[in-house]
């Protein structure tokens, strides 16, 4: 799936109904999108109504604040939470709910008279449609719109008070944003309390939710393949290298990834609320106790004792790292850490640098290596049942996109070791597909026919790996301008599919290959073409990644890490193709060895191309065994699965689509 | 040439001698490198013995400085002008004076007790020939050697004071390096008197060269195609976008693009030493006022005195920038624009950005273009002469690097228009070819056989154009190898050349399509593929270039931009390998149209490929298509020139070599 914030515009309400069930073969399902579990659609969830109660009431709480000297000129809110995290909890939708506007991206200043919206060129028609008369909309990138830290100097008083959230802003954004205020003898004021939070609390009506508290388990041995003292031993070494006496985690991945345990506090993500701090002496789980079982508790302790890691209470952090800056020696925070963290403790033992764990979690081992390739052979298929499904079903004119996704998740649930869907389902037909971050609505829902593309894109979360996987087919003709497209893309997909490059080559320089047959007739994308992936964890995964864009954190790519393969055509009213496929960094043999290690890619997803679409007169021979290699292997893996279950109409569609072209 | 400031190592001492001859169809010869004018060598030119009487004079003043209230911990010498100009004029040699190292990159810390010199892995070897044992050599680039500011934050005591030239460090890392002193209390002094600068005035056996004040020059509207009024004009139309009052141009190149001035101040450079304001209201120019002829205050004035530029001395800029403070609004400082210079006014009136001029510079009119277009048909010219002659000489076993390449300036200096080569000519045979920053010396020069590799990367200044390229040749029979790397490094530079790509692309991502093909088989090379190229300035232009590297000032790549495609192969000991051709950018037409505005390439170097190198086997259709038709333009547009002039044997050269192959 495409990363960017945009597309989960619409999933942060329905985290307290996260499905949690264990059935018979001790499954426990995380996440799911069937709409017959979630009856609650998220456009209903949030109020769409007045803002004004709420706005009045955030107003006189930045009128009175106790600790303050002078009244708020300005409050911030911004659409984060403490962890930085991509997918919000309902608790943390706090932008989403003083404004009523549901997007992802957007970014909010109320002042005693004024409440602005800045949000991007995605969202001017959805802020402008949910928001109501007390908001204005900012339409953030346009030449005429001021960036909200230009109009807080320009448009306050000079010397204004700021409040915000300290908690919900990176101290880079913090030291950038006071030195503009400083300008004109303004300030920020880091805030102990969150005033949308009071207001949220008071609203009978239309209540806070809880933080997720939902149970937090170990992983085994057997899909993680180091333990977390060896992980922790990593980190010390790390730490000792770079002269810092403990690293603060703040990410919900990175402490899920070191300590080998899992959750499901934030949808799609099996990750939980914490912290992780770990010294030279002792590791510290910052975590609410109500998630901490005693299996939980013997997990973290080590057999021998010699090391466990301690539980603190969650909100303990802060006085944690107090205590550490009483003493001599530097703490390593993450790039992403908050102000309200690194600000607790002097600069000058503050040492900012992105998380060595980031980068540790991305390169797999090989134990994560070969579970995420034994996950691909199951969820191909399930894409692979669904397909044939599709094929035989379409022509009742019954199933839909959200439908189709249905039938495709029940599949899924199928397979060994499903946990939940690694994220909401882009199912899109014809004009929908061409919808970058679509994703089917009762009132957008389009039947799947055989006159238009269908684009589907979905993944899955398993105990051994994490998918994500996108095919685009035509069940009835193509036309010769779809096939070129298509045929386009998939050569941009193989291009940068077999490409040869050297060790730690950062990730910007390899975007092109996958345009360039694109390029060469007008053509390109407006996405990147590759992000990172969890080892049953999140789907878009740091710090490494394959754009167009600059990455300031990429440590380049290197050996063991995965990628998605993803480039697209899309025209706006009529079709999109994506075709995604993930692979993993392999050393490349090459003709000649100078000494410089070459890599390459190895495709691991192993759902096949749907021949139809492809028109072999505009590929390279090269291209062409590439693809009819990769279609040999996806036979080869999926067909015993399918065999062993007696799926003979999958298996049926696997050997035709498998068959080798040109 | 590559772009890399390391290549300058030793050219700076040369200025003095620049030769500056009239001839008789008034062809002002600025800048040549035939050994016969320069007999001064550069490395004989500085000393290489002791610095010890030198650094006891430095560190006097270092103790007894008026306006410091302490005696300094440190003085920093950097390696740069106050322009930030890539090549140096000698006077301002100051860190090679006071340490005796001639690299073209590296960094000096002076305390009372210790002399330290940063440079990297190009110049380790070098600098620890030159320099005495006064000086220690700090490797950067190890991880064991810390950077400069942190050694100055442990090193020296706390609270220390540390004396700096501010005209000799941006703004931006004075305030970085600062805020890094402030951790430990200790500051950065900006001293009003280089401290060097004291100590070689004193210095009777190798006095401080004078600052250069060669004659400056209008360049005529034909060559131009812009008038100076009407590039004031777009400047201040920049202004007004920005909200700002003036602009302050620091770079030497921009000053002359701005006006259509030229000068020979720099070698290689045709520029001349000077700052440029331009207000709403005024354009002031401040240059030694004996650089300023009756002709060129003529030229500065408008002929209905509307708007004459005033002139001021190269030392009121200061005085200038200060009333500019004094005054309401802001002014517009370059990003290189020094500490000297931006702190002279309140920080809450400095824009830094980049320079405006630089872009526009950067994309060429029609004028301009078409003048590039008829130098690369001369130079083109001369470099097929002297290939020709080369193939007949060359078993005499008396050609040399140098006398090689001094037969081809001789080829240059016949061609109309000829003002000076735009670099040193890197010359070179077999292994020598193998060092990238190569120029070939008396101790080094190797004769050019039938037995070796030969690469020539040469350029020259012509009124019309500067420029800039790079054959390989083998004048007897290629081993398979070598044909096998020449073709890659080939089809990189024909990849890169023919690819479409969208309308401001970044550079960055254009650099992988030279590449492609030597990484396929486990090759590489250490440099960027391409920079921009002035129009009878600077050979490297920015601000945009195709190269591995962010650049963080790119514009993107934009029609009317020149670009070198050069990329190369390189094994040590061995040969060398570089093919560069410039290219303009031109609209692409594609098959398909989608709104986006898609570019590519053009050739504008005309000269041949030799094709005993090439193995088409290992070209495409497409490929060869291109380099036959590439071919057949050099031969229509350079034949009849060598024709007009009788040059026999190098047209025969060039049809030989532009026969179709494949």
């Amino acid at each position: 799936m495409i990363y960017s914030l945009s597309k989960f515009t619409s999933i942060k309400s329905v985290t307290n109904s996260s499905l949690l069930v264990i059935n018979r073969t001790s499954q426990v399902l995380l996440f799911s999108r069937l709409k017959s579990a979630f009856p609650a659609d998220n456009n209903n969830s949030t109020m769409k109504s007045g803002t004004t109660q709420q706005l009045g009431l955030l107003r006189k709480y930045m009128k009175d604040l106790h600790h303050v000297p002078e009244p708020l000129a300005a409050y911030l809110v911004p659409s984060c939470d403490a962890h930085n995290s991509e997918y919000l909890a309902a608790v943390d939708a706090r932008r989403e709910y003083i404004s009523g506007f549901t997007g992802s991206a957007g970014s909010a200043v109320i002042t005693p008279k004024q409440a602005l919206m800045w949000t991007d060129g995605r969202y001017y028609l959805q802020a402008q449609k949910e928001m109501d008369s007390n908001w204005v909309l900012m339409k953030d990138g346009l030449a005429t719109t001021p960036k909200q830290i230009d109009w807080l100097v320009k448009n306050l008083e000079p010397g204004s008070v700021i409040g915000i959230d300290p908690l919900l802003v990176s101290s880079a954004n913090w030291k950038a944003w006071s030195e503009q205020l400083e300008t004109v003898g303004s300030r920020l004021h880091a805030l102990d309390q969150n005033l949308v939070d009071l207001v949220w609390r008071e609203d009978k009506q239309n209540p806070q939710p809880a933080r997720p508290e939902n149970p937090v388990f170990p992983l085994e041995y057997c899909f993680t393949g180091k333990s977390w003292q060896s992980k922790v031993e990593e980190v010390r070494k790390e730490l000792k290298e770079n002269n810092c006496k403990a690293l603060i985690l703040c990410a919900l991945d990175d402490v899920a990834w070191l300590l080998n345990i899992r959750g499901s506090d934030i949808d799609f993500n099996p990750v939980f609320f914490s912290y992780c701090a770990v010294t030279l002496k002792e590791v510290v789980l910052f975590i609410s106790p109500k998630q901490v079982s005693d299996n939980l508790k013997d997990f973290l302790s080590s057999v021998d004792m010699e090391e466990s890691v301690q539980i603190k209470d969650y909100d303990d952090i802060k006085r944690y790292i107090t205590a550490l800056g009483k003493e001599p020696g530097k703490v390593w925070f993450p790039k992403t850490a908050s102000h309200g963290l690194v600000s607790l403790i002097p600069q000058a033992q503050c040492v900012s640098k992105l998380s060595p764990v980031t980068v540790m979690k991305a390169i797999k081992n090989d134990v994560e290596m070969k579970g995420f390739e034994n996950s691909h052979i199951r969820d191909a298929a399930a894409l692979i049942q669904y397909f044939a499904w599709l094929q035989k079903n379409i022509p009742s004119g019954q199933v839909t996109e959200i439908s189709g996704a249905d039938v495709l998740e029940s599949f899924r649930k199928e397979q060994e070791h499903f946990m939940g869907l690694s994220f909401p389902s882009i199912s899109g037909v014809g004009p929908n597909g061409a919808i970058i971050h679509y994703r089917p609505e009762a009132d957008t829902d389009r039947t799947i026919t055989t006159e238009e593309m269908y684009l589907i894109d979905s993944g899955a979360q398993y105990k051994d790996g994490t998918t994500d996987v996108t095919r685009t087919l035509h069940f009835g003709v193509p036309t010769d301008y779809e096939k070129e497209c298509f045929t386009r893309v998939l050569k941009g997909m193989i291009q940068l599919g077999m490409s040869v490059f050297p060790d730690k080559c950062l990730g910007v320089r390899l975007d092109t290959l996958a345009r360039m047959h694109l390029w060469n007739v007008g053509l390109d994308y407006g996405h990147g073409t590759g992000h990172g992936v969890g080892a049953f964890l999140n789907v878009h995964e740091g710090p490494s990644g394959i754009s167009f864009r600059h990455n300031p954190n990429d440590p380049g790519v290197q050996e063991g890490m995965i990628f998605s393969d993803e480039p697209g055509y899309y025209e706006a009213g009529k079709f999109g193709i994506r075709i995604e496929t993930l692979v993993k960094v392999v050393p490349a043999e090459t003709k000649f060895n100078t000494g410089t290690k070459m890599l390459t890619f190895e495709a691991i997803t192993l759902v096949p191309i749907q021949q139809k679409l492809i028109d072999p007169t505009l590929m390279t021979r090269v291209e062409i065994d590439w693809l009819n290699s990769y279609h040999q292997t996806c036979r080869d893996k999926v067909a015993p699965l399918l065999k062993a279950a007696g799926k003979q109409s999958a298996l049926e569609w696997l050997y035709k689509e498998t068959q080798p072209i040109g």
